[in-house]
């Protein structure tokens, strides 16, 4: 049975919530990354993602300038990281990526850098913005696909409000 | 280190995914469900969702129509059901959600039922739909929303491709 209570109180019961990280690079060549929860694929052909970001965020200036982007699965290690790039602001001249320990590499496609460590790495070029609500909803073409050499790497979720990012384990089947 | 791939095979990696209930009610009265894994909140202020929403399938023509829908997070023992109505079409006539045994409770805003044993049911009004790639992009807002009241149910997930569906659980901190 359900009971009513505000939409907040709801969104309560959502977690584990997927997160990605989304790294950009500056015309001048600066890296920059930041942690988003609102993601979900928005296309199979061609593939997209559409991303929640947030209009004051350096990575939404950053996306609109260069038209390119990287949709990186932080694997569930990557807790600290995740957390330091998801609550501190890019600053021009600042390095937040190298600061937390994260390690780049070379895209293909695009001058955005992919996560070495990363469960997986998409490469995306900006199709459209659409702003319905409060947040620019930024939908992004996949150009180029990594993976992870090892296997065995799996994803980070939020877990809980407040940034508590764990990784998870399906249930035994009954 | 990151080996490039297909974007087939990248996203081989993206499990566990989030899976959603979208219900409709024609204007007939007809319930309708279908189950969504493209979906991620759009908007805080005020609430909103966005769901890919398969243009062929009868819950798209039912939110064009009414502009109304609900979003149901489906408990971890919904998994038989949820794989039902993934994978079946609505047909005129039929009662796909009555048939997998889904229990409905009436919703305060819209038509569209609440499914009783969700995790939460989030009643929405359509606000815009965008068709970036091969998917529309269906955005509604949230204009009340409900929980159910055994505040131990956990949502469910796609864990595996093929409809595998299970509860998760976060793993033990370090």
């Amino acid at each position: 049975m359900q009971t009513k209570v505000t939409t907040e109180k709801a969104f309560e019961r959502k977690y584990p919530e997927s997160v990605a990280l989304v790294t950009t690079r500056s015309r001048t060549g600066e890296p920059n990354a930041m942690a988003v929860g609102w993601v979900a694929i928005a296309s199979s052909d061609p593939w997209m993602f559409v991303l929640g970001i947030d209009s004051a965020a350096t990575t939404y200036r950053l996306i609109r300038s260069t038209r390119q982007f990287v949709v990186a699965y932080p694997n569930e290690r990557m807790a600290k990281e995740t957390r330091h790039v998801g609550t501190r602001h890019g600053v021009p001249g600042g390095d937040k990526l190298t600061d937390c320990g994260l390690v780049m590499q070379k895209g293909r496609v695009v001058r955005a850098p992919l996560l070495a460590d990363a469960v997986a790495n998409f490469e995306c070029e900006l199709v459209r913005i659409v702003i319905p609500g409060d947040c620019p909803l930024v939908i992004g073409k996949v150009v180029a696909a990594h993976v992870n050499r090892n296997h065995a790497l799996r994803r980070l979720y939020t877990v809980a409000p407040g940034y508590v990012l764990k990784g998870v384990r399906p249930m035994a089947s009954r």
